[in-house]
């Protein structure tokens, strides 16, 4: 059974199976130096324009290794109180680092000029961690999406303080099918510094890519990039994978479809007397909240996660594999279990 | 053309890779809390009796988690001057856990008490960093093996001393193979606290597994694996990698084959007039010196690493698709290139 | 002139500085293996009851080795949003430690049991932060001080959920002074685990002390002391300072003469129109909002530092050498300044 | 009795402990913004040229901030096996930077270029750490001092590979008096990036200073600083005392001295029968070996360490208050205790 709970529940793309396949062929110089490797930077290139490229396995070790080359230890990180950077990693970048996270509180998990400017007093007093990197998901936790001017304001605004701007694109394919523009418009046209790269979420098997616009962070890119355990010895096949990803729009395809079920999903459920969808569903999650009695026993047939403990809200995410059927399916079972309860 | 480079320029073995196939079916919970994992776990503990087994991306990261574990900032850890967390790894452990390496000079690559005795002087004295681990690799980075009574000597001596003893498995599969005994008894038998076990290097596409037999360092492994970005949340793609690897004895088919291989090799080099074989060829590695001119023009059409530049010995590993045909044909290019030459 | 910008702009007690001169004759065992250090570990105790007792340099150091004895690095400290540990540090715990600070909003600068309850869900959930310390100061960052009572509560809470109290007690004469208790009553025996112990802001020229009351906490703390630079080699100058403080009262005279003199000003400025207190006056700090005009004026005869750059809320400090005449050309002078001005 | 143990068992030269009395003068803006502090940065200028001075409480916290300062995580920090870096601090520079510390074998406790070249093939290979700090002892820890010509031809070495020199200066003064220079042209004219300049080996109560001459390493410095936890709150307490120190020529007067009383004991213990001096008498330290059974007799007497536990190779340091009849007393009293044997 499918479930809900998160886009990392789902498999494999075919065509990204057949890449690391195809991939398997004799040996190859390890730790990137490969064919494959330098043709998925070319590829990287194409799409971004001019960009150094690190691979990862996961998206914390490509947050750790972004931020390490954005930030001293006495610097701070600027982000929202949702931030997967903050939440849910352990406190991994503070410990490599050792810096401080800052996190702001947000109505819709965006970040803009006005509230960050009050922790910009810290500036130039040696008391105070100093802000450094302004970090943003795209798309966010909540579900939502930065514009195009909303990213360019918020960059504009990090550059004239002299911070870098750090996307957490873990979801960046959704973010920009749903912006239906193209990956370089989207991200570092609009000034981002340095980015995450996500491909675990978006049908590769693993894999993830630190991607470095600005030339000031890639000095010791390299480096950082080592010492936080993330260069791999067979890179070819998370090259591989990355290289069908970004081959034949696969990217944007599977992105796009899972956004599509997600608004589906939204649209559904929003029919049903006692559901009430809480945030916007820019890209592909869902966040509702049902009546109470039906959460668990709409769970045990679709996994899904209770979002906020507090409020009882939930969050259903959709991936490139989720199919129509099944959300109908999910919104049939929904339905049945609130009537029933009446 | 096959490389001897290392036996990370290998790819994926057959049975493995049709096990990466074989897992990519609908979802599944992430974060190792699928079927899978659960039945590798079930696996490893067939192998190795009770243990807590952690997934990790890479050698680095197994070593790096395997030693927060044991390791606070104040201590140290004991090892060769050889030792891949040492010489290779850009200074991850000390970078991630603040704690200091001890490197020792030896001969084979190995370590024994009388050449630790005399660092634990240390001891008790709060202006020097307290030895607490004593890591060990098996195979050494010098192709070497420990017999299991030097193992046990050595695990003996650790714990009396109130250390533990952490081995870098990179390639044990190897080590374990040569020694031609179960894997348990060549180590949780002889007293090993923690180790990394190695996958990449022996046929697997991709992933290393941190076992810790002794409960005191089991407590806050789970965070410590996360908080390294270890933690896989499609952790069933290297959890399905290791069952097949565990399953039907590949893990010492392959390794069996790569040390039958570098026997072969060291075997068939040695009859050559001017070659000398360096070290003992216990595992899958075959160390030499060969006449100096015919270094590059050998590493033209065979790629591999010169072990120390200021003796020119070189490093020949074989790895599970290491063909006889192969090393025959190396063993006659090197001839070739050597008698031209007079 | 004297400032009421903090109680660190203060010189050394007479009675201090003598106890520095006697300490001065021919040599004496570094590190603290001297007679001096052993008498003062002994006044330690017989204020506080068995003690492990570290001497440090700062406030700073002193709460990143007490820190330090009782965190992990995949662990949380809890403390306010006006900690010291959190604001004024440029985030020292934090990097020397590689753990997270949770700062909770809080009105009275306290912290108790409703207020933290919200993060404890984060309790066995690898990918978060553990929360394993509350950290409160004492007195607190905004001059007011906790009852026994509150205390109790909040170590009783801690230690229910496995957790530990640290008090920062930069200030703690000042609090005890104000309860009018025995410093063991106000600590120890609330249930506080470990504690840094103030002496520079209380009369001594430098000096603070980790005061660590938990056996369990005991166990690494040489090291963690060494380890954080905060080891002297000349340790009965600092000892023989502590010596001082803890003998015929002085702490407590010191003390208290701070807090009267902070209660008059605040009397006597709480009297002029156009003047409001902001926070109860519990120890040796006032804050108070006057006309704005007036803030510059008065800052150019008395030093002081604007709390709150947003409501331009003001805090005066008063120390152990601040005197009655000083309070009331204080005074005065505020009242002129305001005057003037209608 | 005066202790031969270490040059840290010694009190307060009474200029020194004057310049605290006089720094007791009402109150003074905290954290260094005090005139005091103004002053003796000028002083420093005037014995070194352009300088950025940082104070700091010990040694090691100096050595930490410095190295900060002039290292990332992933580089290294080349030094000897007996640096006290190395050796002494319990790992702090390890612990509170994240790099690695390389220690290399010598003789006379002083590095080379020929000693150092070996380990620069590590240079822009992502697997190794990256040297990027050569770190010294003047004088060192086996009382040997580096002539001129020996620091300019290192520091040239340095800067033609893109590294700088730490000069770790607990005993600078004694390194100077003996070379008979000015403290500028033993140092920054030698091309000295930065150093810990000490103070607290040589007369005063307490305090240490981080002095920064390559502009580079200037430009994060205050930050380091404070979060290393060595920013001083009175910081007029310690800029007095070097102030003392470098008027009237005190530092100079105070290590001559020590070194005098060091030759002396060289010279009259070398002509007892059966002691051996063992090393170059350069500074204020003497390295003896004597017959075995006089060692703890002679420690029940005057306190002093067995340097080295394998050789029994012993240590006896000199410092500003040694006294000539002490000298004489020690020697009378070895001779005794030799003789007493036969």
């Amino acid at each position: 059974m499918k479930a809900f709970a998160s886009d990392n529940y789902s498999g494999i793309h075919p065509e990204i199976l057949d890449a690391i396949h195809n991939a398997n062929s004799s040996h190859a110089i390890s730790y990137g130096d490969d064919t494959l490797t330098t043709e998925t930077n070319s590829l990287f290139e194409k799409h971004f324009g001019p960009v150094k490229v690190l691979y990862t396995f996961n998206g914390t070790g490509a947050n750790v290794v972004a931020l390490k080359c954005a930030t001293l230890p006495f610097q701070s990180v600027i982000c929202t109180q949702y931030a997967h950077i903050h939440v849910d990693e352990c406190g991994a970048p503070v410990q490599a680092i050792g810096c401080t996270l800052v996190p702001i509180a947000t109505e819709d998990g965006k970040l803009n000029p006005g509230l960050i400017k009050p922790y910009l007093s810290a500036k130039g007093n040696v008391h105070h961690n100093q802000p450094r990197v302004i970090s943003i998901s795209q798309s966010t936790e909540l579900g939502t999406v930065y514009s195009l001017e909303e990213l360019k304001i918020l960059c504009d605004f990090a550059h004239a303080n002299d911070m870098f701007v750090h996307l957490d694109g873990a979801r960046i394919s959704n973010a920009v099918a749903a912006l239906d523009v193209s990956l370089k418009e989207a991200t570092v046209d609009c000034g981002v510094d340095i980015m995450s790269f996500g491909g675990t979420k978006n049908g590769m098997m693993i894999g993830e890519a630190v991607l470095i616009f600005n030339k000031e962070l890639q000095q010791h890119a390299d480096y950082f990039h080592k010492q936080s355990a993330q260069l791999f010895s067979k890179n070819r096949f998370i090259a591989a994978q990355f290289k069908a990803l970004l081959s034949n729009n696969l990217w944007k395809r599977m992105a796009t479809h899972a956004n599509k079920m997600a608004r589906l999903l939204a649209e559904e459920v929003s029919k049903i007397e006692g559901v009430q969808i809480t945030r916007s569903t820019d890209a592909n999650g869902v966040f509702a909240i049902i009546p109470e009695h039906a959460i668990v026993p709409l769970q045990e047939k679709f996994r899904f996660y209770v979002w906020d403990e507090s409020t009882l809200e939930l969050r259903w995410m959709c991936s490139f594999d989720t199919t129509e059927e099944e959300v109908r399916h999910f919104t049939a079972t929904l339905q049945q279990l609130i009537k029933k309860h009446h």
